[in-house]
């Protein structure tokens, strides 16, 4: 396609990514609101979807929603050290509110934990108000120079969850259990294979005593942080003064986790399964598994198709499209650019021979199949094309990681668009010697697939394993 | 009771009201943020309940969900006139952002009509991009003086449906279509019965031609309008320059219709049904249908009970009770002061005689039935109860609506909690006329269920039917 609306990943991926996002009806930039998107039906669709997934693996761990204000008294983010630092510079603030200058300001929030710490101060007396499970929904502003639409933008929806225990063991057990939730969302929901891992120092939450995180690999080899939980330890328990009574009758601070996922993920999603012609959805995430295209020229081919086809598409739960004045043709590039997994055509030889045409968005494979066979087949290739799409996302980040052993060749290959795998100390120079050519540490990975221990290669101090080194967004 | 923690609605309504809310873990004020309130769990179960009724009908009715900037530059409320005179006292005013004075500030959404009539007009050229239907789930902040929770907040969550359409026509069919969607969730499943009407102009949306409502009857009698859908005539069409081509080829602006309801929907159902024991929640509502509190003193009854209670609670889908020392006593009014619309008890006794209590959560009605029939006796429990709640709802309505022929009728009858129907013109004098005893015009309903036509009480102009006039919240 000459005229494709689509710039090749080859030539320009990140242009390439910009025009499915718009020709995917997904997002679109909203100019006159800095760094901030409207998020189109398709891409609202594909987050309820995410949205439910989680919420209901949330919900079977055992906890609940519950809504915090959108605004925070400014004097609350001073009262840990490292959170303000970390936030400062991303708040946008209220001073004017019903026509009048506010005595204190307030902030948009740019993540909860303070006002959170303020309520649990409130809810928590004792071990037995313990552990408390929330989890919100809702929007967040953090004032960011660059963005890009989902990865990075000025307002963006998420969940975070906030959680409060009697013990660091039992927080630590909350913070992995959630990570595991996030890596089973985006492995079996979204097909895009993840890495969790542990945070280094200089790139944790600011305020936690340690964050996690699962990292994946886009098309291009850039790394995306998908999703962090923070094992936050006392620190905000004792900026806000979070004390519980022990079940042997002692004074403590809580121990709280926070976490979250974005709609940075729809991002992600994007950047993993899309080509050149459009957006790829895996079948799980997509608002619509199928549409069918009834085709005809004369008027009574139109009668015999549409009885045939409106049957089909109803045993299907297939979207039929009934869109008058546009050509079949315009229609599949349609409904390709959107990501719908299978598209069904229906015209006049199909209904005399009793079969129709299925095509499969991810191979471009179009099968001609008899009719009584399409909802068996529809079932199949739904499975196929979520089983594929993850291999194929496996295999890729498999491909595209690489060993090094100097900081020669980090570079080297990180430049390349590799995951880097190499031996270095958890140190904030350390990361500041990858920063020095625009890498970072993604993580250091829970479970090593690689050869143990070895040697810093930046100090040669020991470490107990190769960390994860990527450019990232 | 003596020891109730709710305040009885008789001796103080307003404390009732507040102590419903706490003790049925509904919501609490924020406190530090004025105005706002934290929803708390059970509170945000409701609300998704509500939000799925409503987001599955607006999706069976063809609408899609996209999701518009919180921020809104300033310049933007002041393209419509009567829209800026209506919110500008209320708006919130980020001044502040990324550590820099903004050159054009931007106020948070009081609601996003001039951010929609911006991208509607870059989506719409032609009457083929026509109808488009759109809603998005937000929060909104509107600075209040006087703020209860869940009725007015200065925060609230809500959705906000935007559409646009290419003849007045179909924006009033839209408007209607939308009116009926509220009351149906209103009265099929949160058992509230509501009028449908007319706002006169003095009490119309900022910027609309004309605007409809819902409006229930709370129990001390005073109204809470529960839902808005308004026909914006071409009034931010031509405000925004959304114009299309008409299929002969002509220009003209779009004809856009919105509406709204929020979470002051969950205060309109708690001051619909609840009593002075708690929270009551019309099954159709209820996060938790029911509960299954087991009951045993020693050892040996708790294994007997247990495999019971686990069994039967499996098969009721009741969430089982079996936190470890709280008294059956407590758990009682526990669930009780949540609304949970069934509470089963199972004891020895009941396990030896193959028995199983059953409360009804309004009538407060125990039953001992057999365990065998328990499935069944639920169904129908809770079926009786959803319908008893809105026809006990219904008759209220009915027992407290009066008719008044003069104004001093009127005003007495308002005083005394009452939906006064009298013949009143449409002109904003006649309205401040009942302003003047702090009751107001609800609206204007669409059926006239009294004596049709007369002359107005204030003017002796005539009329084509009755108004409802009360106070409201």
């Amino acid at each position: 396609m000459t005229d494709s609306p689509i710039t090749p990943r080859g030539s320009d991926f990140a242009a390439w990514y910009q025009d499915v996002v718009f020709e995917g009806d997904m997002a679109e930039p909203a100019e006159v609101v800095k760094g901030c998107m409207v998020i189109r039906p398709n891409g609202y669709a594909v987050w309820e979807i995410i949205q439910r997934e989680l919420d209901n693996r949330f919900k079977a761990t055992g906890h609940q929603n519950i809504y915090l204000p959108l605004l925070i008294p400014q004097s609350f983010l001073q009262k840990e050290a490292e959170h303000v630092e970390g936030f400062s510079p991303e708040l946008a603030v209220v001073t004017i509110a019903g026509g009048k200058q506010l005595e204190e300001p307030y902030v948009i929030r740019p993540t909860s934990e303070t006002i959170v710490g303020h309520f649990f101060a409130k809810w928590i007396q004792s071990y037995r108000d313990l552990p408390l499970l929330y989890n919100q929904w809702a929007n967040v502003i953090r004032w960011e120079l660059r963005t890009r639409m989902f990865l990075r933008t000025t307002e963006f929806l998420w969940q975070e969850g906030h959680t409060a225990h009697s013990t660091h063991e039992e927080a630590m057990e909350e913070v992995l259990r959630i990570l595991d939730v996030y890596a089973e969302v985006a492995e079996d929901v979204m097909a895009m294979p993840v890495i969790k891992g542990a945070k280094t120092k200089a790139e944790k939450f600011a305020g936690a005593l340690k964050s996690f995180s699962i990292e994946a690999m886009m098309q291009n080899g850039m790394a995306l942080q998908a999703g962090t939980s923070h094992d936050l330890g006392q620190n905000f328990g004792k900026a806000f003064n979070v004390q519980f009574q022990t079940s042997v009758g002692k004074l403590d601070y809580v121990w709280q986790t926070s976490w979250g996922v974005s709609t940075r993920l729809v991002g992600g999603l994007i950047m993993s399964h899309s080509d050149d012609k459009g957006l790829v959805l895996p079948p799980k995430v997509a608002p619509r598994k199928s549409v069918l295209v009834p085709i005809f020229r004369k008027e009574h081919e139109k009668a015999q198709v549409m009885e045939v086809a409106t049957k089909l598409a109803q045993d299907l739960g297939a979207h039929i499209d009934t869109r008058e004045g546009i050509s079949p043709g315009a229609k599949f590039f349609h409904w390709e650019r959107l990501g719908v997994p299978v598209v069904f055509e229906l015209g006049p030889r199909d209904v005399a021979s009793g079969n129709i045409v299925l095509k499969r968005r991810d191979t471009q494979t179009k099968e001609v199949i008899p009719q009584t066979e399409a909802v068996a087949k529809l079932a199949a290739t739904l499975e196929a094309m979520q089983h594929d799409l993850h291999a194929a996302a496996k295999q890729r980040l498999k491909d595209n990681t690489v060993l090094a052993n100097s900081i020669e060749e980090v570079e080297s290959m990180a430049s390349d668009g590799k995951f880097v795998m190499a031996h270095l100390m958890d140190d904030p120079e350390t990361d500041a010697r990858i920063k020095s050519f625009k890498a970072s540490v993604r993580n250091v990975p829970l479970v090593d697939e690689f050869d143990g221990p070895g040697k810093c290669i930046v100090t040669g101090e020991p470490v107990d394993r190769r960390v994860v080194i990527a450019k990232a967004y």
